[in-house]
C-alpha cells in the first residue's frame, strides 16, 4: 500500500486552458481512484497527432480546460474498489479504447468498440460519477479519452489499462499505447495483406510507419508510402516502404497515380492521416475485385466520405478500425 | 452439326428502338458465332429490373436500337472457332459477368470481375471484332451486357455461358442466370451472416427475395425486409423475411428505425434496389464493431455514396458485389 493511497496527490501536469494555446505546466490535484478506477504514475508519455487535433479543436467539439495525452507508460500507484486485475507497482500502458470484458463488443471476436469504454473524445469526465479527478484550486480540469497522460499522475478506468511485463523499457514501449498498435494492428488484423501483395500507406507519421511495418511483416512485396512531406520518405524505408508518392508531384489524383503504378490498383491500403480526401483516395486506389481499404485516421466532425457507388459495387471493400490491441506485444 | 451452323439465322426478337419506348417484335438476322463465341437458341427469358433500367436509360448512357435481356435459358445451336467447352445441344444459362479463366481476377479466389468479360453496360458489340451479330435489313442492332436474350437466337462469348444439367427445367432455372444468383450469392458468399444473426434486406424484388433466402439458409434468426411497396411483404415471408419496415411508415431515417429494432443495428445488410439513399441506409443500419453491408443494386451514373467517415471508423464494413456464381446450383 503506497502512502499516497486514498489521498489527493498534488503533482505537475501540462494543462490546455484554451484551444490552440500553449499548454501551461500547472500544479494539479489528482483525486483518488473510485470503483473500477486506477491511479497511475506516468513515467513516459509521447505526443500523438490526435492530441494536437483535439487541442486545436478546429473540426471538433472544444472542451477546456483539459489535460491531453494518451500514449504513455506508467506504474500503478493505487487502485479503487473492485479492481482485482491490477495492483500497486504493476507496469501499465493506458489505452483509449478499453474493454469491459462483458458487453457484446468485448465478447465479439471482431469488434473493438466496447459499449462502456470505447473511445469518446467528447467526454471529459469519469464514467463512475460523471466528474473529473483533476482540479486546480477546486476548478475541475477535463480528462481526454479516459487517459490524460500529460500529468505525473492520472486516473484511468481499469479496462483502459494493459498490464505489461515490468522488464519492458517503459520509455520505449509507451508508443505501443497508441500509434504503433493502431498502425500495426490495422494492417495485421484488418487489412491482412497477403504475401507478395501491394499495399499503399497514406500518411507516414508514427501510425503510418507502424502500418508499413505491418505490411512488411506480412510479406507485402510493394509498400507504397503516400505523404505530402518528402522528408518522411527516408525514415519510412526503415519500416519497409519501397516506393513513395507525393501527391504534390502529380497533376492527376493520387488514386490514378497509384493505379498506373500497380496495373489497376493496390491490393490493400491503410489511411493514417484523418484527411477525408486521403480516405477517399485510399479507397479508390485499391484494385477492383479484391482490394481492401482500411481507415484509421480520425476525421473532422463535418467531413463526408463520398465516392461513386460503382467503386463499391466493383468489389472493393472499405473497413474502419480503432486501436487493435496486439496481444503478442503486450 | 445443326443445319443452320455457319449460316445467318433470321428469327424474332423484341427490339428497343428508343429509350423508354415499347419494344417492337422484329425479324432480325443473327450472324454465326465467331472465335470463342456461341450461338444459343433462347427457350425462356425473364425480365429483370436491370433491363428496364437501361431501357429507360435515365441515369445511363443511352445505346439504341438494342436487344435487351440477360436472364434466360437456352440450348447451344452452334459454336465458333476455338470453343471446346460447349457443343450444339448443350443446355446453358447466359451470365452477364463472364469468366475468361485466365486473367488475375479469374485466378483470384475473391474477384468476379474478369478483365475481359466483366459486365459492361455501355458496350453494345462483341469483343472479337467490335461489331454486333444482330441486324435488321443491314442495320446493326446493339447487344446488351453480352447476352441479349430477348431474341430467339443470340450470340454470346463462351465465357458468359454456364453449362447446366439438361434435366433441369429451363423455364424454372432461367432465373438463376441473374436475380437468384445475385441475391443468394451476395448473402451466402459476401455478407456471410452467422447462425442466429440479424440481416436487413433492402428491396424485396427477385434479387432481394433471393438475398433473404440466403439469409434463411445461413440460419439468420431475424431477417428484416425493407421496401416501399407493402404488397411485397406477404410474398417475402416465404423467403424467410421475419419483419418488415416500410420507410414511408416512419418519420425518422430507416437506419435509425432498424437500429432501434435491433439494439444498435443489424449484423449484416444487403442492398438490392440500386437507390443510393437505400445504399447509404443499408450501410448506416449495420451495427458498429462488426456490421457488414453488401451493395448489389446498380446505381445511377451520377450518384454519390456519402456517409460520415466516423461510420466507417466505427468498424463497419462496406462491400460491393456483382453476380456471384453458385457452383452448387449450376
Ligand atoms: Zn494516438
Ligand atoms: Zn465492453
Ligand atoms: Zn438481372
Ligand atoms: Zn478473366
Amino acid at each position: 500500500m503506497s502512502s499516497t493511497a486514498g489521498q489527493v496527490i498534488r503533482c505537475k501536469a501540462a494543462v490546455a486552458w484554451e484551444a490552440g494555446k500553449p499548454l501551461v505546466m500547472e500544479e494539479v490535484d489528482v483525486a483518488p481512484p473510485q470503483a473500477m478506477e486506477v491511479r497511475v504514475k506516468i513515467l513516459f508519455t509521447s505526443l500523438c497527432h490526435t492530441d494536437v487535433y483535439f487541442w486545436e479543436a478546429k473540426g471538433q467539439t472544444p472542451l477546456f480546460p483539459r489535460i491531453f495525452g494518451h500514449e504513455a507508460g506508467g506504474i500503478v500507484e493505487s487502485v479503487g474498489e473492485g479492481v482485482t486485475d491490477l495492483e500497486p507497482g504493476d507496469h501499465v500502458l493506458p489505452v483509449f479504447t478499453g474493454e469491459c470484458k462483458e458487453c457484446r463488443h468485448c465478447k465479439s471476436e471482431e469488434s473493438n468498440m466496447c459499449d462502456l469504454l470505447r473511445i469518446n473524445t467528447d467526454r471529459g469526465v469519469m464514467l463512475n460519477d460523471g466528474k473529473s479527478r483533476f482540479s486546480i484550486r477546486g476548478q475541475p480540469i477535463y480528462h481526454f479519452v479516459g487517459t490524460s497522460t500529460f500529468s505525473e499522475y492520472t486516473v484511468v478506468h481499469v479496462g483502459c489499462l494493459a498490464k505489461i511485463n515490468p522488464a519492458a523499457p517503459l520509455d520505449k514501449v509507451c508508443v505501443l499505447s497508441c500509434g504503433i498498435s493502431t498502425g500495426l494492428g490495422a494492417t495485421l488484423n484488418v487489412a491482412k495483406p497477403k504475401k507478395g501483395s501491394s499495399v499503399a500507406i497514406f500518411g507516414l507519421g508514427a501510425v503510418g510507419l507502424a502500418a508499413a511495418e505491418g505490411a512488411r511483416i506480412s510479406g507485402a512485396s510493394r509498400i507504397i508510402g503516400v505523404d505530402l512531406n518528402a522528408n518522411r520518405f527516408d525514415e519510412a524505408k526503415k519500416f519497409g516502404v519501397t516506393e513513395f508518392v507525393n501527391p504534390k508531384d502529380h497533376d492527376k489524383p493520387v488514386h490514378e497515380v497509384i493505379a498506373e503504378m500497380t496495373n489497376g490498383g493496390v491490393d490493400r491500403s491503410v489511411e493514417c492521416t484523418g484527411s477525408v480526401s486521403a480516405m477517399i483516395s485510399a479507397f479508390e486506389c485499391v484494385h477492383d475485385g479484391w482490394g481492401v481499404a482500411v481507415l484509421v485516421g480520425v476525421p473532422n466532425k463535418d467531413d463526408a466520405f463520398k465516392t461513386h457507388p460503382m467503386n463499391v459495387l466493383n468489389e472493393r471493400t472499405l473497413k474502419g478500425t480503432f486501436l487493435r490491441k496486439l496481444q503478442a506485444a503486450l
